[in-house]
């Protein structure tokens, strides 16, 4: 039976990470194949192969003998309009089976890890096998040898850096607060005092900003292995886009499903964070829980129960984890969206009179932490010692001179459009919504417009006079300055109590 | 804030039941909603309103303000071109609380499983959260008041059918057999005892036919509420398709998200079963469970649980349940495809020498059951009643009657293009696959091409000679005929052993 094969036209369908081939209804290959809507195909070209769900055409979008593909099925094959693409029912997935033996509790061994993170990343799942993965793996707590197998088969199917050297220091912070954009200055301070700090960070998903895009208003991120390991050996320390380095790739795949399914285990969240550390090739990692209300850990029952696994998990592992339970009540800093918090990192590392205290204590104490398990100071030392390499202006040096490494150092820019919103009575700021927080500062634009943003000059508990300045907004465009007003006619961001 | 709305346009783009909107990155209204690629969007038009997953186009497809929707949603909306449709992001559902209570254990209540079907039904859930929610349902056991309960709450979602008399008769087979059709004799024999079979059955979905494309070749299926309440008034019976009907409504959604991920759990079928037919009025049910190697139903122990969990949850709803247990070893008859299946359905109501025996005999086992259980002749007796009504013409009969008060009889057509296959050696027939019989049925273009199919000339068991026709395959076009024969070059379907 001859090879089957269509010539790819190009769509510019965006369906995230979902890969969708699109299909004409009387293409004879299609006929033949018994391929209909939702059937799960296998796509090969340029010597690369995925799977695919068919979406099946009606009109003249597609004809017969070409074939559409959604744009991340397009850039995981490479493929140029007018090329061959081959395609073939999708085989039969023998880790779906233990993927359901999982789903009827059975215990999963290490092989059985393997073989579905090794389909998962491959991305021969769909997602709703993905989501069916991620529900087993809830409904039956997984114990912490398979947190463990499950962890180490999340490493194995992607790269894994390694640094020649020990310690190799990392930070993590679960569930992140609004602006709490910590990372260049631990990177900056820490590096600053010898330790090796190889730093990757992640893009927004559905925030107004990642640290990578707050570090690119500085500096770029987009680096090789070779351009970070070149910048690492220079400066022991980097701040990377991890997203193009494929370090743990079948966890990007599960959270893009966990998100919406809005389902947080410990399992997977430890699985996550951990197997990301271990292929960035750290060997101690300080991990910040924020613990508050509105936080992601809404309490310090729950905070303990995550600090065991991670740390048991990491050890078993070969990873070296200390975890530091915070305060995660409010927002930290003052600027929400990638300038205005790359504005705020730049305060604290100049040392600047008006550096937020908030950012600067959490920042100091991260990297105080960092120096001590990592031996670089003895302990009860490592808050002195960062706030010295701070204040003495010794992180601002490395940070300039890691961002030059990295291909030079730029002020972040201040948007052009501005908005005071003024608070309406007197009294103290009783709760602070950090969802709508969100939400407004990507209305602005945030973070695809990098000078959009919300700038806060109160915080949670402050008492506030009628008519004071309580933020302001910060938009590229007239147009989403007037949908952010919008927005705020019926959604307040602050709850002020008379007092 | 002003109620955002985009022009529709026509896309012809089939997702299956899966509702997707195609926005333009640039579209103000998408930017401002802060809409992404699968972000969750409500669409009203026509005062229907839908949620449906978010494609974002970044090419000349669809303009800024304009919306193109999957035909399933197109459908759902009656959306026409031109037309405004409004947009907005989806509201949080409720209900997701309580699936995700289900994954952690906890037991549902009636009112749980309510929200649930009825978020469900009205299509809020998105395909990974219908998987998370089979899934949490497989993984903790349902108990039979679980099922009981979301039984009943797959009924009151959908439309509810009453005959305004009792017994009301129905049948089920539980995962089906190749040409096993014994539906339109079944209602033909019963009804003309005298007993109310208001029939409705589905099209193939997967399969080569359904019961409602088989009966298609001789009569119309397509019948409102209104037209099958006059037919079953006229004659007792009829043969309607139960797709425009809107009876239980989530279970074909739960089913399309069931199918690829393989997970059968006996609460899921049974409450799919269960709610199709009390939707449907019925009062007493004979359900066949074919056991056999290579049928859903593998063996006597399996057979038994399913049995007990639908008597029990059966009775709890208010509906008489027997079961029977048959052999599902080999196919049934000798036509697999619409038209050759009706031309075995015929023959066997019209008494022909030639009628396969054994759909025969399936056939008289079932209207004796139902006639006894429903008491229309004496226990024991019901065989014997069945036999009679076949063989003196009554059924053939009533068929014919039921086929006019529906819009007509029609014999069916026979293919233009037939290929005989023949036996390359001696022996006995070992092994029939039936999932290649399905398939190949399929390549030559069931159940769309009306008269394509297998006409199987031998069976399990058989003793055939070198040279011997084994069967012959029916197709309406030479593509499809050469498809089919080039993958039975490589897929024979019957594995014939020397003796």
């Amino acid at each position: 039976m001859q090879q089957a094969a269509l010539i790819y036209k190009e769509l510019g369908i965006d369906t995230l990470q979902e890969y969708v081939a699109f299909l004409q209804e009387d293409c004879h290959v299609v006929r033949s194949e018994g391929i209909e809507a939702q059937t799960r195909v296998e796509l090969v070209c340029n010597q690369r192969s995925i799977v695919a769900t068919v979406h099946v055409i009606h009109s003249d979008l597609i004809a017969c003998g070409e074939i559409g593909l959604s744009m991340s099925a397009q850039a995981a094959l490479s493929a140029e309009p007018g090329e061959k693409i081959e395609i073939s029912q999708a085989p039969a997935l023998d880790s779906l089976s233990q993927m359901r033996a999982k789903i009827f509790g059975h215990r999963l061994e290490r092989n059985a890890f393997d073989a579905i993170m090794k389909d998962i990343s491959a991305g021969r799942y769909a997602n709703i096998h993905i989501a069916a993965f991620l529900t087993a793996m809830a409904a039956h707590r997984a114990n912490l040898q398979e947190v463990t197998d499950l962890t180490s088969s999340m490493v194995d199917v992607g790269e894994h850096l390694s640094w020649g050297t020990t310690p190799v220091a990392d930070k993590h912070c679960v569930g992140g607060l609004p602006g709490n954009r910590t990372t260049p200055i631990v990177v900056a301070i820490v590096s600053a005092c010898g330790l090796t700090m190889p730093k990757t960070s992640s893009r927004a998903i559905t925030s107004p900003a990642g640290t990578a895009d707050v570090v690119e208003v500085m500096t770029p991120v987009n680096l090789s292995v070779e351009d970070m390991k070149r910048v690492v050996r220079e400066q022991g320390g980097c701040f990377v886009w991890g997203g193009s380095l494929a370090l743990s790739p079948a966890d990007d795949l599960l959270i893009r499903v966990a998100r919406p399914l809005e389902l947080d285990s410990d399992a997977q969240l430890v699985a996550s964070v951990l197997s990301k550390k271990i292929a960035a090739g750290a060997t101690h990692v300080v991990i910040d829980i924020p613990v508050g209300p509105t936080a992601k850990v809404r309490n310090r029952e729950q905070a303990n129960h995550l600090e065991n696994v991670l740390t048991h998990v990491g050890f078993a592992n070969g990873l070296n984890i200390r975890v530091i339970q915070s305060n995660g009540s409010a927002p930290v800093g003052r600027g929400i969206g990638p300038a205005l918090e790359a504005r705020d990192v730049l305060k604290v590392l100049r040392c600047e009179h008006d550096a937020p205290a908030d950012l600067r204590e959490r920042a100091l104490r991260l990297a105080g932490e960092l120096l001590e398990f990592c031996q670089t100071v003895p302990a009860g030392q490592g808050l002195e010692k960062a706030t010295d390499v701070l204040d003495n202006k010794a992180a601002w040096s490395k940070f300039k001179a890691i961002c030059q490494a990295q291909g030079g150092f730029k002020e972040p820019e201040v948007a052009p459009i501005q908005y005071v919103v003024h608070a309406n009575q007197a009294g103290r700021i009783k709760t602070v919504d950090n969802r709508r927080l969100s939400r407004l500062a990507k209305l602005l634009g945030a973070p695809e417009a990098k000078t959009a943003g919300l700038d806060l000059h109160v915080n949670l508990n402050d008492h506030v006079e009628s008519g004071q300045p309580l933020f302001t907004l910060h938009a590229q465009a007239d147009g989403e300055m007037d949908y952010a007003k919008n927005y705020l006619d019926t959604h307040p961001l602050f709850l002020i109590e008379a007092v």
